[in-house]
Formats: structure tokens, C-alpha cells, sequence
């Protein structure tokens, strides 16, 4: 019985044979967010599928991201839910966070989570109306009744997911980038808040950075989040709810996360991994691609994206990448919309859309200029491509913070991109052999798994089904007040009895010395 | 390629497919524990052996558990090492611990954790001076060194292994029933210490018991623990080297729980939880015993085992036992040493030694009289046997208690024994249907799985062979010293500022105040 299979055969039987026989097919309510995010979820849609569960997709109707019309889901249209997908509004917030960039270390991470606190303020209120009128539509509510789900798959950046998935009393699976450092214990000596652009080898000052950023957090859930839903709650759900209630909720979080990408830090049983999920080998690309690739001969090529929210850089920035690649001897292809940059070389190819995970699986490619987003850090990780980080918005500065502490990238500033700089860190990644040496040895841990991120994703999402919900799993520490969980009763309880104590013997001490001085002073 | 197989199928082929080809073949040094933690350990060492590394086991000369000659593995005896099975030494215990028991409920777990403290103080001395001993043999290291281990797999229970890992480089996979709550993440609002008897779920005056056991567990490591070993590591380590320093060396920690068992816990992504890996079905039963079991009719059969460490209960003990198993309808299998109860009934039949695994998984098997240990424990909850608990020493009090929090158990203390107490909680397990059927829940979700617990430690630990250690797995805490590591630090600056910010507001007032009222008081 001690089969032995050869090392490329086995990851397919296991694809094949691993695989539990899936539940009796389900009816699975999801809630997506749009953008990169939707391209993650809709691989796992696929898997649920093929699997044979029902699924149903509850979208903004003029959504952009995520098709009414699949083979592969019923879709539910919400017409008060806004497009995710509004280019000018990201190309203002770029124009923003580029100023936010000009100012000293310190404070530039808050003024960025300044932005982005300013988007959630408009946004959840908007998100709190939406879930009020749907819940306040009873024939649709019944129908969701009706529908009899057995599970919401959901991100809980969009909380109307949680919401409706509470409301409903469906056991929920989250699929995030972040875990809520609120929610899941985060000792902020070691684990970087995200958007701080922290590392967890943080020295003194940096661990202030941290915990302001930590507390920052806190504010902003009590102060902008929290109160956006503060109607919503008190009339449609039971006293006491709020949006972290919600969170606690959830039966599983996968996380998008590897710690060959993200920093070790402590979670529940309930956090499963799953970074990389998405990964899988290259596919053929079109003939002409294909040519243009083996035309760069033993130079290789340089494949530069920057996902799908940026549409137009500054012009200086565009021009000065344009002159630094018109003068590497690598071909370049560039994922670009807008106006051609004058400065374009010969060996540069614009293309308006790209396969992206077919290029970076494709032997001649020898670096990624990327923005940053995760999807394409766990890509280039994949096929082992070193990478030239241009961090725009969200999370890239820390994702590329990532990839560079650990020697697989250079990381450049686009507020004050020059040609030079540019063309600097990309020789250094092209031509330092280590760059590439790093990405393989977290190339080679990353693939390294017992069972593959996605089989896995599909494995607790079905566990969730099969023994409806997983509360075994939730932390009882969800039970207590704040200052119960971090321990501060205890804590002052301790201190007032030392304090007792001490205060005691001073007492007792006085007394005794007092008595002594006082038979010394009476005349014998 | 959307191959369905049976539910009972699947498991067998991922056992034959899914496991990787080995690593070639490694050598792989052992520095196990005896008593139950051999049985654990040894099943490891057989898939291990199985997929071709090379084993060697370095045990007492002395030892009664783990035997010099095997086909599995090669020996080193070391002399100086005593024997872990001196029985007599047990059963004082037991009585000591008895004597605990009769104490107020805040007090006793103090009394015991006293003594096992007492217990490692003899202990921890002994293996230092056996490791400065084996070090000091030069011929004997050179030869180890020679060997070209590729790993250490050791409990830190015993510090030879880590002492020795450490000395000679070598990346070391922990096999542990308890992780170090020094050393991982462990909110004590919500994590009992082990030995506290607590849950998760505690009141104020828990949470502060929860407290004081952490903290002596803090005295006990710093004044008991670590000075026995600091002449060692003075003169054979590099300077700053104390025990806590080698445990975080470690680069995988299979922690032997599940979280049907154990309570939610936050840990880093270096612990591999493989709770019940050791469990398995039941192999046919030697003819009389089956014959036993059958002539139980409806019925069914009690089993009862206290384990390897324990002989002797007291007289009065056994005697209430024997009675109360006379009056029940029920066969009983007891695993029984020493003189014969008096009082014994014609349904219970007397063993030295039983198959516990193969009688737990028999379907006439009704109830599991048992002492609590973690592998019985395990076994019980993988055979859907329901509990009651005689807990006697160490863990097992914490182990019950997971149980009946749980409703799978009733736990009757040893001290206090009564055979009507005993029989009320036997009759309660056996005739109230919950009792079963909680059981059954929890073995459900123990089993349902992706990859079985025993694949997941062989896996891990070839893991750790392949990638010459883990380190991207360890906790960037652990660089810090403890103050920073709780962000003391951070928080005393944090109140020195407030506190200097208010003392300068009022600094202020008040010079505005007098500056206002000597105007006032100035005449016109």
C-alpha cells in the first residue's frame, strides 16, 4: 500500500481524487465586491459549480465588474446599489494619495487612511440605505426566505453581505485580503495594522506608528463606520448589533494570505489561508503574442500592469516609464489606456488588456512592473517573476512592503518617478540575480501544500454547508466587553490591590515608627 | 474530470494519493517521551520509517516505554537518564494530589500545579546534567554530527531534544499535547492556562484565576525552570541562550488538538493542529473477548482504563467502583492492576492490559470509564463512546472538563468516590441519550477533514526536511524583549504623554486663572 506517484502526477490526483463528494447540492447567497475582487470570487463560483451547488449572485444593477447574464449563476439585481466601478473617482483618489505621498514618512500612511476613511463615510451610508429598502421589500425578502440558502459567501468590505446574511440566519464564509485587526487578536508589537506600511520587525518608534494606526482603526469604526448603520440596525435588528457583531458572526474567514507573502501572525481556528488560491499554470497565449514574446531573444520580456482600477497616470510619470523602457534591451509590454507617450520605444508594445497569469507563467518573462494589487504579487510569486512595485492606492504600498522585504522586489515612488530611478530599479531587478533567486525560493514555498489553496477554500465552504456552521470553531473572548477581552479589569483590580497593599504597610510602618518616636520623646 | 467517488471510498485513495513522494530518504533524530506520548510518537515513526527516512531514537538506557531494539528505528541509550516509568513514584502522586483536591475549588489547581512544579524541579535538574554530559563527550557529538541529521523531532517536554537541536544546528518539529502560553499569543480573557481547570467562557473572578496561573507559570519557567539549566547553557551555549530562547527556535509545533476538543485559541501559523491523529478503526477483537462483548446482548459493555502511569487506586476506591459496576445491567471490561475488589459482580471482567482502541470502536461499546488522558480522550470522540471521567493527575482534569463543557462527559472526583455518586453518573451517561448523540457530533466534525491528522504531521514534518526549517513561519515577536513584546513600552509612553499633556493644561489654566484674579485683586 505504499504507492508512490510521480512528483508532477500527484498534485492532478489529488485534484481529482481529493476532492470530498460534494453535498448535496446547496443554495449558496453570495455577495461579491467588484474589481480584482470579483475575479477571485468568480474562480471560486466555478469550483461551486462544477460541484453542483445552486448559486446566486446579488449585484448592483449597474454593476461593471460582475455579469447579469451567467452560465454559472442566477444573478439578483439591486438598483440603489452603486457602480464599483467608477474610473474617474479612483483616478481622483490617485491624484490625492500622490499629494498624501509627498509628506514625511510618518505622516503620509494617515493622511492616505484619511482618503479612504472619507470613501467609507460616503460609502456605508449609501450601503445602509441599500440594505434598508431591500429588507424594507418584504415580497423579495420572502423570496430569499423562500429560496432556502444555505449559505452566504461573502466579502465583508461590502457589509451588505453580513447584513442580509444575519438578517436571514445564514451561516456565513468571508472571503477577504484583511482580517479585522479589531476582531482577531493582533498584538500590535509584532503584527503591522494594514495601511501603516509597517514591517513586523518594527523598532520603538515604529511600534507607536503601529499603535496609532491601531487606534486610528478604533475611531474610525466607532466614529464614521458604525454610526452609518446605526438606523438600519436599530430598527431591523435586535438590540445591541452593531458591525462588528456582524463580523463575529462569520463560521469561516478565508483569508487570502501565504506567509511566504504576508508576515506570521496569530489567528483563530477559524481563519483559514488560501493566498494564491487563484494561481494556476500558464495557458498557450494568442499566436501574435506568442511571436512578439520569442522576438526578444535571450533579453526576455518585461510585463507591466496596473490593474484594473488606474486608468491614466500623470503624463511626466507615463512619458518618463516610457524613455526609461525605450532603453532597456528587454521587449516590454505594457497594459495601457489613454494617450500613446511620445517617448515610446521600438521595443515596447501597448496593449489595452493583457493575460496577465499567461505572461508571468511564460519563461521569457523576466520582470513584472506591477502597482502592487494583491491577485498579481501571488501571480508573480507563482511563476517565480521578480517584480518593480508602483504602489497607487489601497493596500499595494503594503503588499509591495511585502515582496521587497524579502529581496523580490523594488518598490518606486510615482510622485516623484523619474526616468533614472525607474530605469535604476529595473536594471538592478533584470540584472541582480538575487531578485529572481528570492522570488524562486518563495515560488518553491508557496507551491509547497498539503492540498491546494483553492481545494481548500472549497473544502471549508462545503464543511460550513455539511455541518451548518462552524461556532466551535468562533472565539468565546467575542463574548466579553472590550475591556474584559484586552484584560483591563483584571489588570486594575491587580494595581488597586498592590496599591492596597502597599498603602497598608506605609500605614502599619508610620504607625509603629510614630509609637516608637513618641515613647522616645516621653521623659522616662 | 468531475470524478465523484463514494464517501467511504475517498479517504483510503487520498491516504495512497495524496501523499507527496517522500523527501529522499533523511535522517531523522528522536528524542521522544515515554508513556503515553511513546504510543503518539512511535505511530509517527512508523509512517515515517514506512516512507524511507532513517530514525534514530535517543532514549534512557533505562527506559521501560520505549524499547532498545526495533526494526523502525536505531537507539542511542544514554545511562544518566532515568527511567520515566517508576510507578511508585506515580502513586504517591496520586495520593498527594488527592489530599489537593479536598481543597476549595480556587485553591486546588494551585496545590497541584505545586506539585508538578515540585516534580520538575528534580526533573529539569537531572536532564542537565545528562545533556552536560552527553556534550562533553566529544567522541559521541562528533559522532552525531557525523550522522548528518536533517531534523529533530522531540517534545519540549523533554529539553534534551530542543538542548541538543539547538547544539548541534539542527531544525526541529515539536510534537506537543500543550503549547507554551509564554511563548504564543494567549489572551488570558479568553485562553484558560493549562492546569487552571478553567473554559473559555469565564467569569471575572475566573479570568483573574485564569491570570494567576499564567503568571505563576511566568515564576515557575523564570525561578524553577531556567535556573537548573543556566550552568548548561553558561558554558555550552551562545550567551543570552535560556529555555524559552530554544522553544522559539522551533520551526513547525504539531500541536496535538482539535478544536471539537480544545478550545479556540489564536496561534501562529507554525502550529499544525493534528489532535487524534494517532486514532484509527478498530481491529477485530481476540475471540474471548468478542464473545464477552456479545454475550452483553442489548445492553453493550462499559470499558475502563486510568491509563499507563497508574496502578493503584486507593482500597476504597476500587471496592465503591466494583459495586456500583455490579448493579449496572452492562458488561464491563476493566483494566485493572492489583488486589481484586471484594465487591467485584459477576458482569465485570478483570484485565491487565486491554486493546483500548479496538473496544472503544467495538459497537457494543456503550460508556468509557476513564482518567482523562489526552489519547483515550481522542479516541473516544473518534468511536462517538460517551465519558465518565475519574480525573488523577495533569492534564486531565483540563482534558474532562473540554468533555462535559461539551455535555460528552460526567466527571466524578476520585477523592470523594462514592459508589452511589459513581453509579449516578454512569447510569446518566448511559441512559440519557444526549450523552451519545453530543458525542457523536463532535466525532463528525473531528472527522470531517481535508487531509487526515496523520498525513498532516508527516507532511509538516517532511516539510521542515525539504525546506531546511521554517523560519518564514516564526513570530517576529519573539525578537523583542517582553516588555516591547506586550507594548508596555508603547503604553507607558503613551500615558506619560497624556499625562504631561494634561499637567501642562493645567499649568496653563492656572497661570491664566491668577494672572486673572491678581487683576482682580489689582486696584482700579
Amino acid at each position: 500500500t505504499n504507492m508512490r506517484l510521480d512528483q508532477k502526477l500527484w498534485p492532478l490526483l489529488c485534484f481529482l481524487l481529493l476532492r470530498p463528494p460534494p453535498c448535496s447540492s446547496s443554495n449558496i447567497l453570495v455577495v461579491p465586491i467588484g474589481g480584482s475582487h470579483w475575479i477571485n470570487m468568480k474562480m471560486i463560483l466555478e469550483q461551486l459549480h462544477s460541484r453542483g451547488h445552486n448559486i446566486t449572485v446579488l449585484r448592483s444593477a449597474k454593476s461593471w465588474y460582475i455579469p447579469n447574464n451567467s452560465s454559472i449563476y442566477t444573478s439578483i439585481n439591486i438598483s440603489t446599489l452603486a457602480d464599483e466601478s467608477d474610473i474617474n473617482y479612483y483616478n481622483k483618489m490617485l491624484q490625492d494619495v500622490m499629494e498624501c505621498r509627498t509628506y514625511p514618512t510618518f505622516i503620509r500612511t494617515f493622511c492616505q487612511q484619511y482618503l479612504i476613511t472619507s470613501m467609507f463615510d460616503q460609502g456605508h451610508k449609501i450601503l445602509a440605505r441599500s440594505v434598508a429598502t431591500i429588507i424594507e421589500d418584504t415580497v423579495f425578502i420572502q423570496k430569499l426566505q423562500d429560496t432556502k440558502f444555505d449559505l452566504m459567501l461573502t466579502d465583508p468590505g461590502l457589509t451588505i453581505g453580513m447584513l442580509l446574511a444575519t438578517y436571514l440566519e445564514l451561516p456565513i464564509v468571508f472571503n477577504v485580503r484583511w482580517i479585522n485587526t479589531l476582531l482577531t487578536p493582533s498584538p500590535i508589537s509584532y503584527v503591522p495594522v494594514s495601511g501603516s506600511e509597517l514591517h513586523d520587525q518594527m523598532d520603538f518608534l515604529e511600534r507607536i506608528k503601529n499603535m496609532l494606526h491601531y487606534l486610528y482603526n478604533v475611531i474610525e469604526q466607532h466614529l464614521i463606520i458604525n454610526p452609518a448603520y446605526s438606523d438600519l440596525l436599530q430598527q431591523h435588528f435586535p438590540p445591541g448589533t452593531d458591525l462588528l457583531s456582524l463580523q463575529r458572526r462569520a463560521d469561516i474567514w478565508l483569508f487570502r494570505a501565504d506567509f511566504v507573502f504576508e508576515f506570521p501572525r496569530p489567528t483563530m481556528p477559524n481563519v483559514v489561508y488560501i493566498g494564491g488560491f487563484h494561481c494556476k499554470k500558464a495557458q498557450p497565449l494568442p499566436a501574435e503574442l506568442e511571436a512578439f514574446m520569442q522576438s526578444s531573444g535571450e533579453h526576455g520580456v518585461v510585463v507591466m500592469s496596473l490593474g484594473t482600477l488606474i486608468s491614466v497616470l500623470p503624463r511626466k510619470v507615463t512619458e518618463a516609464i516610457a524613455a526609461a523602457f525605450a532603453e532597456l534591451p528587454q521587449k516590454v509590454i505594457w497594459r495601457f489606456v489613454g494617450e500613446k507617450p511620445s517617448s515610446l520605444g521600438h521595443n515596447t508594445l501597448l496593449l489595452e488588456w493583457l493575460p496577465q497569469n499567461d505572461l508571468l507563467g511564460h519563461p521569457k518573462t523576466r520582470a513584472f512592473v506591477s502597482h502592487g494589487g494583491t491577485n498579481g504579487m501571488y501571480e508573480a510569486i507563482y511563476h517565480s517573476v521578480p517584480v518593480v512595485g508602483l504602489p497607487l492606492l489601497f493596500d499595494q504600498f503594503d503588499n509591495l512592503l511585502r515582496l521587497k522585504v524579502r529581496g523580490a522586489a523594488r518598490v518606486v515612488e510615482a510622485y516623484s518617478l523619474t526616468k533614472e530611478g525607474f530605469l535604476g530599479a529595473l536594471k538592478d531587478v533584470l540584472e541582480n540575480p538575487s531578485f529572481h533567486t528570492n522570488m524562486q525560493h518563495l515560488s518553491q514555498l508557496h507551491r509547497d501544500k498539503p492540498v491546494t489553496p483553492m481545494e481548500t477554500a472549497i473544502f471549508w465552504i462545503e464543511y460550513v454547508i455539511r455541518n451548518k456552521g462552524a461556532p466551535h470553531l468562533q472565539s468565546a473572548g467575542f463574548h466579553l466587553p472590550w475591556y474584559s477581552y484586552f484584560c483591563l479589569d483584571v489588570a486594575a483590580l491587580t494595581i488597586a490591590l498592590t496599591g492596597l497593599f502597599i498603602w497598608a504597610l506605609v500605614f502599619v510602618c508610620r504607625l509603629l515608627c510614630c509609637r516608637r518616636s513618641k515613647r522616645k520623646m516621653k521623659p522616662e
